[in-house]
């Protein structure tokens, strides 16, 4: 088995050609996306339907999500809270478009015990008197406790968060992108006037922008939705938009300017400066573990997970390699020295996190694993590295069989340059995707032509993002669903300029981003 | 306003005599719970049956008791992830006591959507073809998840947590005691032997005593449940159990060994290191925000809230005074570099949290508000304080009217051995409470008396924890409901000696702690 271990080993590093995860994102971008997925061991599909398992190390990037966004909105005036999961039917109706947009997929809680029934097993018993749904959002039931809570100007602003799960009864689901369950954070405030939540809605749009950029290493146009994209019951909702490998947009967060809409239908008043009741503005916005798809289809490749090292659980993997126990002690006592002090240096918020994988497993194989679950920087260390005084690095961003010898103490002092650098190269690298895959349009028949496959076998090849003259019409609408293109937002950072709306021919200053989108 | 909030203050100096809370714990300690809960503004019951919203002073506790906790969990090799909140009811159904257990109060999920019905206003549609219920708590589904992963040995021990929300259908509900929704964190692990899980078992039942002593500041029992108090399903259950104020114990946490139970009914196997296929050994174990209550009824006085400092959200609150604009500026400027040098200081796993209280109200209500919501030390600054370099502190262990000026940078310099003193006092004192009020009993009318209340218009008042001799036999039971008297736990630290039992007269030579209970 030793020397088995080390043949291994030496095959790996004379090159392996075949690529961990089958099939690529070439062959079939969906099922890649699946196995990468499991290769890492990140979720699987609960026996309940639609509903998702997260595993130890997907939940691990969950957590460090959470960790940075939280610093952020406590940064910024936020406190955190907890509001019931289940919203009874008669606030749920309070506001007509809100209803309108959830009633067709929510989990409905109708009875509260459960009783024998003749013949075997059980039965829900104890019908409710009004039936409870289980939160898809919170809007209806955070709005009714901050009209409790509102008396006077000096109540205002309310800046809440809560980290919690919701359930929207979603047909056909995937892992992370679309499930029955899922974690998220929403944020509800309320102010007031009209400037101070306008300010709100931006600011954590603003916030989700940096985050998406300097953590996730996901570049995104921040922008806003067009009519028939808003959130229900919303005045205007922004998003950030990035571009999958496959060229399709994923919606990666959303800040709502709910306006007075919402504090109309739960009653938020206040009694403003000049003694005159006035309703409150409010605002919501969300992040959900959509959030952990996103990373997965931003920057993993054909061998599995890649992990920008912001975001990632550990960001060094020791990889242990000898031949009997002898080696073994030498090997492990180097490996665990260098663990401790690469332990010792601050990254990020915290340190740099080390891991030895010392498992009883043939090396090739270990390695594998470790660059399907996207770590970093591994590092092979066998006798000749301890006697050498260096290690055997290889970056994840990076092909398996580049790797460098480097002094152990270099290493030391440059590890955490090393993983900016893998950060930045991982944004460069997506940022410069998105512009390859992005073209300005403004003909209609060239728009066409761009959204249709050139292989209808392969219907994900297609152009990637347009941009293009908008004007928010029920006509563009229906012309785009034919297409099956949607309307990503009208970023923020363009400038107005004229064009001529390609569906209606309508003179516009307003220039969106198009695309395929999940 | 400006003299008027001196004046407050002055008279707020020499002396109050009435106390915050009213009522006050001796005239009616169930109303006095709810009213500090109320001033510290922790939580309040929502428009929801039975569910509560956790308010932001109240979830920082909850963030700090997570903190803290999932630190010990991680330093002993658990690692988090996430499963689902429905558990379909075939998978409830397979443990039968399990399910006994929990099918009296479970909310149960029937439809997935909701139509506008005739008339007017919407109903549940889209009938599900198994209810599904909303998790009481996850045994079930997790068993079969660990069905899933466990394939040899070398799969265990898997040690995973979760934190979560579940819904246990409660008719009787209190803030944070008992709420048909809460918050907790749920461990659950699987092993290859017995003796692995039993250690386990008892590892994360020392892990809450620990957490209970030095962080809450709350002295507990340590031991094991008799029968008929054993978690539904459980070979044997372990709890932690605190003395409230009113005498009453309160069980904190629990760790239960499954024994093969869980493993049976989910089919948890594994070929062992013989090859033979086995059945996996699994425990479990819970805290929740039952906890907050804990804290609350354990520390709290007459005058609101007493929060120890491990567990406070901020350590130090600095209230400024001053007549006008420039004293508030010489005030204000003192106060803030305090702040940055105590917030600089570390302490317990963080910093010196430290907060200027500068709202726009009078200086006694405020003074009063921080009191009631439990800050462990008060700084009062005005220009007499800001011109002597000194501040004017009171501590929360302490009398409201026992205050010393020091000079600052002897406070600064002490600040966290001040902190510590009180947390020590605070444990000292819960546990000098709980020693007074626990009795070894030996007699039966003895032991009836103790439980009886003298006045019965105060059913409150009673003895306290009894320690008597006991034999798990259903007579006990019986015998002890008719004295509202429940068996706490058999303490682990109690020498076995030799005793009688005081109801069925049968020789044993195991004795339990015997209190009224929450």
């Amino acid at each position: 088995m030793a020397t088995e271990q080390t043949k291994m080993d030496r095959t790996e590093r004379s090159g392996k050609t075949q690529n961990a995860i089958s099939p690529t994102r070439q062959d079939d971008y969906p099922e890649w996306y699946q196995q990468v997925i499991k290769a890492a061991d990140l979720a699987e599909n609960a026996p309940v339907r639609g509903c998702m398992v997260i595993k130890p190390w997907g939940y691990a990037l969950w957590e460090n999500i959470q960790r940075t966004l939280d610093r952020m909105f406590k940064e910024t005036g936020h406190v955190n809270a907890y509001f019931p999961l289940f919203i009874p039917l008669s606030f749920f109706e309070k506001e007509a478009e809100h209803v309108e947009g959830f009633a067709k997929e929510c989990a409905v809680v109708t009875h509260h015990r459960l009783e024998a029934k003749p013949g075997g097993g059980l039965e829900p018993k104890g019908e409710l008197e009004e039936p409870l749904i289980v939160r898809p959002t919170s809007e209806t039931i955070i709005g009714a406790m901050f009209a409790k809570w509102t008396q006077s100007y000096r109540d205002l602003p309310i800046l809440i968060n809560q980290w919690a799960n919701v359930v929207r009864w979603e047909m056909r689901t995937r892992l992370f992108l679309r499930t029955a369950e899922f974690l998220w954070q929403e944020g509800h405030t309320a102010h007031a006037t009209s400037e101070e939540a306008r300010e709100e809605t931006m600011r954590m749009l603003d916030i989700y922008e940096r985050f998406a950029e300097q953590h996730m290493a996901m570049p995104v146009y921040k922008g806003e939705k067009c009519s028939w994209e808003r959130f229900p019951g919303a005045v205007d909702t922004y998003s950030i938009e990035a571009m999958m490998q496959d060229r399709k947009a994923l919606q990666a967060g959303t800040s709502h300017f709910l306006g007075q809409n919402f504090a109309r239908a739960s009653n938020i008043t206040f009694l403003n400066r000049e003694g005159v009741e006035d309703l409150a503005w409010t605002t919501s916005w969300g992040v959900s573990t959509r959030l952990i798809g996103a990373l997965i289809m931003t920057h993993s490749d054909d061998d599995g997970l890649v992990l920008p090292p912001r975001i990632a659980p550990r960001h060094v993997v020791i990889l242990p390699i000898y031949r009997n126990d002898e080696e073994r002690q030498a090997v492990l006592e180097y490996c665990r020295t260098l663990a401790k002090e690469l332990g010792d240096k601050a990254y990020g918020e915290g340190r740099v996190e080390v891991e030895i994988d010392d498992r009883d497993m043939r090396g090739g194989e270990k390695t594998w694993a470790q660059i399907k679950r996207g770590v970093p920087i591994r590092l092979e260390i066998g006798p000749r590295d301890v006697a050498a005084g260096g290690v055997f690095m290889g970056r994840r961003d990076r092909s398996p069989k580049d790797r460098q010898s480097i002094g152990r103490a270099e290493f030391v002092a440059t590890v955490t340059d090393i993983l900016d650098d893998i950060q930045a190269t991982l944004l460069e690298r997506a940022r410069a995707f998105r512009d390859e895959n992005t073209r300005t349009i403004t003909d209609r028949a060239e728009f066409e032509a761009y959204f249709t496959p050139a292989n209808a076998a392969r219907p994900e090849v297609h152009g990637g993002f347009a941009i293009s003259p908008f004007v928010d019409d029920p006509a563009v609408e229906a012309e785009l669903a034919k297409l099956k293109v949607t309307v990503r937002c009208v970023p923020l950072d363009f400038e107005r300029r004229p064009g001529k709306c390609l569906f209606t021919g309508k003179d516009t200053d307003r220039w969106a981003i198009f695309a395929k989108a999940y």
